[in-house]
């Protein structure tokens, strides 16, 4: 077992990156032997996952999100809290998010505003979740058209992950969260060149260069937010290529992951950068470089500026 | 003009209140120039005081909530939200609550969660939340048939208010912000020397008594508060009376008043802290004397025992 722990300001948050996931049961039952404990669980990790889970999932403790868009909604957020009610869950029970993205911003809101909050643990099960949504406190919900619009800022006491989840995730979803991961190479120097130098755009990493990637992009996220925990200031450079990549999410009718988005979205941002004298030539065909060692979407090049540009007027995510 | 600061952990809370309307409507105007401001204003004082405020409200910034329980939903919630989404309204905008505890509780809950969270002003205009709701950030709404079950913990910016508002103040409700004033009395052994030397049970007090009670009552939930922000041990002595109280409120369907309640409450823990032997005999006298000059609702005696015990268990409040 291999733990990373990253310390943040207040001192109070753990990420955990474990080998294994029986580690990830381990320490999960360590809080449930001395706590009451619900979990909120997407259902494709579900299906995946509850063998190995059944020592701890029962129906008055369990329930399954449909990780979709769709319930990414109050309705679901409503589920949940009648779920917690029937279950007599109370502000001092854990609520354990166990999911992707979808699963952990819906899961989470619920959490935060449920008795004005309970104790919450997140369990990123996708590439994305374990270096970017599971880590600053971000929560929400979709309303009517608008995409995260409703939710607070309320984090985890710990985030709780293994790189072994990976293994069962697809390989488009592995590239989006690679799309986060390239993003942070883009904010620490150090990091990009490491990326530089042992990234080939293959998919499929040896288990300790997974583990490094993700500890450090943890890290690397964390302490930017832990500098702007609101999304005031410092936290925007996290957005790096999303105005960009929202855009082209928008105009494929969100068929292309988000993280997808990003990749295309930071190559897009470097071209312009550089346009406006702001990134050198050499700093440019490096980026690009590492970036063009990822594959996305060949659609992607047929979008038409203009209704790129459009969809970036309307953009009122995030 | 009169104003008391109160200084927050965090520095960044005000209180000021002010001994005119006008002056509350001029400190509004200083935001208003550099910001574009959202009211949520109580009906009752819309009726009362829009001609006075019309140079501030105008359709597209001015939502008026009907102050009853019934209003205090996720309904209301998304009024607000649909309110805010047709005006444009963003993170950098301050929503300015105008009201008593229902408005102060919905309206704060919908500027916490709308795109994570929007700036916050409280204006209390009734006494209980001048000394009570608008102080320490608790939001909420009723969900179902539990009261204030879902929410959040958003302090405002600034709480702005004036004494004045009390003049349209039914007595009853002068009544039920008593309570609160006369629970901090019981907290503070200083208060309640004042309070036992120069309350004779009016309500109808001057103008610079009124100012002493409200700014000592504020500054007291204030200390408590920021001793204990998410309500954990410390903030627990702010339910004093109030187990009781909640009984005495849900045996009367909610006829009999929060703060009236309450009074009525520590009596109630009163006696039983003389019971069970940790009050002694003159400390309870001198209590009971304090409390007895307030006369509540006659019905509240005729209460049985046993209908207030049974309320008392299935307290879930709060």
């Amino acid at each position: 077992m291999r733990n990373i722990t990253i310390e943040s300001n207040n001192g109070s948050f753990n990420y955990s990156l474990i080998s294994s996931i029986e580690g990830v049961i381990g320490k999960i039952e360590g809080i449930l032997n001395s706590h009451s404990c619900f979990y909120i669980v997407d259902s494709n990790v579900h299906k995946i996952y509850h063998n190995q889970f059944k020592h701890l999932f029962n129906q008055k403790n369990c329930f399954v999100l449909n990780a979709t868009e769709e319930y990414k909604s109050f309705d679901s957020i409503y589920r949940i809290y009648d779920f917690l009610l029937e279950n007599n869950a109370d502000r001092s029970s854990y609520i354990i998010v166990i999911g992707g993205g979808i699963t952990g911003d819906t899961g989470s809101f619920a959490a935060s505003s449920f008795m004005r909050g309970t104790r919450l643990i997140h369990v990123p099960t996708t590439l994305l979740a374990m270096v970017d949504s599971s880590i600053g406190g971000k929560t929400g919900v979709n309303y009517k058209k608008y995409k995260n619009f409703i939710g607070s800022f309320y984090e985890p006491e710990q985030v709780i992950t293994s790189s072994k989840f990976l293994s069962t995730l697809k390989q488009e979803d592995v590239l989006s969260g690679m799309g986060e991961v390239l993003k942070y190479a883009l904010i620490d120097s150090n990091f990009f060149d490491y990326c530089f130098s042992w990234l080939d755009g293959s998919l499929d990493l040896p288990e300790d260069d997974l583990l490094y990637l993700i500890g450090k992009s943890a890290q690397i996220k964390n302490d930017v937010v832990t500098q702007d925990k609101k999304d005031l200031k410092m936290r925007h450079s996290l957005n790096l290529g999303h105005t960009f990549g929202h855009a082209i999410e928008s105009v494929s009718g969100f068929s292309v992951k988000h993280g997808i988005g990003v990749i295309a979205g930071m190559r897009g941002a470097t071209y312009l950068a550089n346009k406006m004298g702001i990134m050198e030539d050499k700093v440019m065909e490096k980026v690009l470089d590492l970036l063009g060692r990822y594959k996305v979407d060949e659609k992607i090049n047929t979008y038409s500026t203009d209704s790129i540009y459009l969809a970036m007027q309307g953009d009122k995510r995030e």
